[in-house]
């Protein structure tokens, strides 16, 4: 019976492309212009040390895909497959018995629920990776499982198969890592001290000394931040010579960037004395939940001042509701795919930090969403206005197909390409970055090839603006 | 002139399939893969007592299609045409002097107005209906409008033309209707204890004795619920156990699930003796609108730890403000087309009901949504992550192609369709329930088909994909 | 390389159509049949000085294209180039010395940064202007602008380039203004005085007598309005009598609607003692914030009162925080590209109004929004229920391809094509007003052809809507 639709099925090389043949023919024309172009990744979370130890080895097929990927194992997760089952570790003091140690039983639980992925962009990436970096063209099912782990074990022994070397492979020509204020990004001075030439630069993310003034971990966090940057901070003004001494190594090590979290892009001016007031209140132990509001929105403000100072490009990334699963956070700790995005107000939210920076002319900030109501409404209207603003690619739920095309539907008439940002992947699976920047180039080039045959751009334009999108703007953006 | 355009439009078998004739081709396959299924209907509005009564006979063809359709009457009213001309029945004490009594009249007046209702669902329901029906295959106009009321009264008369029969011929697998905490499931028991065996069941819904504490009519409802229930309800734990015994007796007839409506999913828990304060306040008819919000929210979980008990799937369907009109609330009633949506918040709203029953083992919670902006934001995601959450298909004004649409493309890539419930028609409009069955399997076919043709799924997974949101889905979510 | 895809760019007859040949084929026969019907303009900014004066000529090309065009400057300004550069004038006590007077070199720099209305409405108005009113058929460059520039400026020389024989040309068949409440419309009178025989009316716009009550802007619009109605307004009830004089003026002088802007939809009634008093703390300079808020509010619901009475069509487009840019506000004024929208809510904030005027026989109002998330969820249910609503095309940031083709996919469902009132224009650029015409009736036709080929509707219907959306629907909505 199913043979029948096979001829209906596209070549592998058009895949993702639209099924009009019109728009198909062009979108390949322009992903051939594109294909082959160095990969620029300005935002990401893989772990330095992959870079730092030549001979670094991924551990296993389920180290490499699936215990690290909140992507999947959330998924499993919703469906009744525990967290344990599928091999993350529990918590100090939570019960730690019934985490599933053998890679190959982890391995397999994913075979028997890979069809819960069908029409997902995690289906899709990991198809594509199995196929482009292993050669598996067979869909994964429960009784092949066990020969694909020991093809695709194999091949993570292989000497070819280090972060370093594939690097290379990969055509990567910068990846930045995502760092605390107060990591002493040794794996980085390792590479700087290394004869590789691979360009791995830090970002500074401060989340964590400036979010949370209210909770303990805050405290700990200033308590190493004086440690690394070697200032006593008593107060505000030590905090801010702290964040600007920190933002200077980071600087002098690579960074071309900032990062900064918030659960909104709320923003507010303090005065020096209501900052350190709070402040104060921070380091007793009595800041309200008010005042962290307050200090996160302040923060991002400041952060803003620090940027058009130093000019590191300063991105926001608003929007999550983190660790909304009180029971997995509690068990299993952060980022264990329970982080739930809501509505969020851009508009009114950044006001205070646009009245101060908006026009200013040596500060950028990339903005991301996670409400794609946003997108048109609110993000596009500022960036086609201010000139400090660019909007960052779709992120994290919206890494896909559709998202990549509400994308260009609800960003473009309004903003332009020239306000926008190109892709970058948010990954720590290493692996997984070509497969994600081919997917983008496809995409944008589909959208291209779209506009092409409805008469809006021509040719000229659209290779231009396909080059632009897979890698001109993302280099040109954050200066690597 | 317009024959040129004829050539163009699809032959009756391809209707609501792409223009693209690859996907159409493939959702043609698919579709015809489905087609045949029986339907499964777990949540609607259909009125039991049409099965209850062997011999029940639809009125007339106002009755079948006009009078009880929300869709139909608001369309008109919009438009100018007054509800008593449609013959809506006022409540007692208005004035009923201009109530059109003659069914061929307001059939004539809705023939005028059928271009109202050119490219929506409504005007595709009628037109279908009328079709694979009553054999017509020609538009409604004022001309013929006439003679179609004779030819469909013809039919309504035969004596095939009953709720019963029509089941059969429709291949209903099993249809719920929705009741009240305070029915006595009268004609679900005689159709138990009938020699037919249709599967007919109950759905509890307690929406009377669960919202607007603070409303007079809510007093009124608690005093059937005694009636019923056998139980003096003098606090709040009386009233729990009231409502328990109606849940054991609801699931003795048959109900697999609950339904509970709500201005907003905000949920919260109330201490015990908060809950009976506010409960006393409302038997003594002095709670506020404040004391109604929480008690509603208060329930809503309190319905979720039921349901972890007895095992009746919870269905909630927030974010209508109902009888938005209020003349016509006063003068007409209730459910009068006059339901508007609002912005809604799932992501903070329902945590707390999830701190508690996110992760139960033998817990379902279906949500629904009338705002769109929540689909991709916040239902795909919690419902990627917590197990005891699925997502309902696309509700009300969003049971149309379009809505249908959107909701694969914002739903499935984070959620998967493992994490949704197939379909469901929630209509009252018994005869329509087919039509509006093929209808989403037409959709979802041709969603499939673009999947395909894009290279994103493969023939298996289309065939398997198309079975589940046709049938496996809704029987499984629904232990059908 | 760029010819192989020229064969794929479709003839500039099918621009704007879909890339599906069929659909492609029915689009074009669609609009076959309405693009020579007459232009009706029933909501714009043109200064009626255009047609008052009988040998008007525009100064230049940059006065033309850009220089008052909104969406061009602002997009220049948010990559860096100065509004200065791009001829805006300064307000007085600012430094003017950096504004650019020379109309060439403002050319020159647009022509610099062209490429930034790639896949954007603005570029393709800008590119079928050229070709349709100068002959311009290659794309603009910086190479190519001087000598462009000089035939345009030729053209614009031309004694048959008046504003009233473009009228002519255009086959307009009526166009409004808008117009300040105390606005004397002495060139509304200048042009019913001539021999010409255009028709040209006002609309009333009271923004600045109704809006900022607590500004003391507001109070100087009082002063012009006692000027203008001859009333002493020393308290509400001389204010109301003076705005329905001037009503009463507008609509002697052919004005058929009122036109109200405000950051949200709110209404609220208020009693007239209470709308006195917050009247006399905004003649005596100590209304609040919160008093303006609620006096809008409830002047929305007076202009409904009004406009049941007088029949003048109400239309109100909330949403624009306006003068986003502090900086830019200060400097160059309003209205220069940093109005920005947010998330609204009519369900709400629009009930008092109805629950008093929602069914009224006599009054139209037509609502606009800037937040897309509303059209499905909360405009096309209120349009498909209440009488006097209607819904108005997509406005500002969505009169474009993606804003079109959204809009038609999430009202015209639930609402109907008949509870929404065509096209209009909204802009102050006349010589724009055929091309964005012709963009909506392309962009309304090829989505008829979407539906047709589809099977969702028949080429009756495709022509009788294509009509109702290009000409009669709006015609019949402002009673034009």
């Amino acid at each position: 019976m199913n043979s029948s639709l096979r001829q209906f099925m596209p070549e592998r090389a058009d895949r993702y492309f639209s099924g009009n043949s019109a728009q198909r023919a062009v979108a390949r024309t322009l992903f051939e212009s594109v294909a082959d172009l160095p990969l620029i990744c300005p935002h990401g979370h893989v772990d330095p040390l992959l870079f730092a130890d030549a001979t670094y080895h991924f551990e296993s097929p389920a180290e490499l895909f699936l215990i690290p990927d909140h992507y999947v194992f959330r998924m499993l997760y919703s469906q009744g497959v525990s967290l344990e089952a599928q091999g993350l570790a529990v918590n100090e003091g939570e019960d730690a018995s019934k985490v599933e140690s053998n890679h190959r039983k982890i391995w397999q639980t994913f075979a028997e629920h890979y069809h819960l992925f069908q029409g997902t962009p995690t289906g899709l990436w990991l198809r594509d990776e199995l196929h482009d970096l292993f050669g598996i063209t067979e869909k994964l099912t429960p009784s092949n499982a066990q020969s694909f782990y020991d093809r695709i074990a194999d091949r993570l022994a292989a000497p070819e198969f280090t972060p370093r070397k594939l690097y290379e492979q990969f055509r990567v020509e910068a990846l930045t890592t995502t760092d605390a204020a107060t990591d002493t990004l040794e794996h980085h001075q390792a590479i700087r001290d290394s004869d590789w030439s691979g360009r791995i630069y830090p970002t500074f993310r401060p989340d964590k000394v400036v979010n949370g003034i209210d909770q303990p971990a805050w405290k700990e966090q200033i308590d190493l931040l004086c440690a690394v940057s070697g200032i006593d901070i008593r107060d505000y003004s030590a905090y801010i010579s702290a964040l600007e001494s920190r933002r200077d190594f980071f600087s002098e090590m690579g960074a071309t960037a900032t990062d900064h979290a918030a659960e909104t892009p709320f923003t507010e001016v303090l005065s020096p004395s209501e900052a350190d007031a709070i402040f104060q209140r921070g380091l007793a132990g009595k800041a309200s939940a008010a005042d962290a509001r307050r200090f996160t929105a302040h923060m991002l403000v400041e952060m803003a001042r620090m940027s058009s100072e130093d000019g590191l490009v300063m991105q926001l990334h608003p929007g999550s509701i983190r660790n909304h699963n009180a029971e997995v956070f509690r068990r299993f700790g952060a980022d264990k795919g329970a982080d739930i995005p809501h509505a969020l107000d851009f508009t009114r939210n950044l006001k205070p930090l646009l009245d101060r920076f908006g026009s200013h002319r040596s500060l950028r900030l990339i903005l991301f969403t996670l409400d794609e109501s946003t997108s048109a409404r609110e993000l596009a209207p500022l960036a086609g206005h201010y000139p400090i603003l660019r909007i960052g690619p779709p992120w994290w739920f919206y890494d896909s197909i559709n998202g990549m095309q509400n994308f260009f539907a609800q960003v473009m008439e309004t903003a332009g390409i020239y306000n926008t940002v190109g892709f970058n992947d948010d990954t720590r699976a290493f692996a997984s970055i070509p497969t994600r920047h081919e997917l983008w180039r496809r995409v944008a080039c589909d959208w291209l090839a779209g506009l092409l045959v409805e008469g809006q751009i021509d040719d000229d334009e659209a290779f231009a603006m396909a080059h632009a999108l897979a890698y001109g703007l993302a280099k040109e953006a954050y200066g690597l």
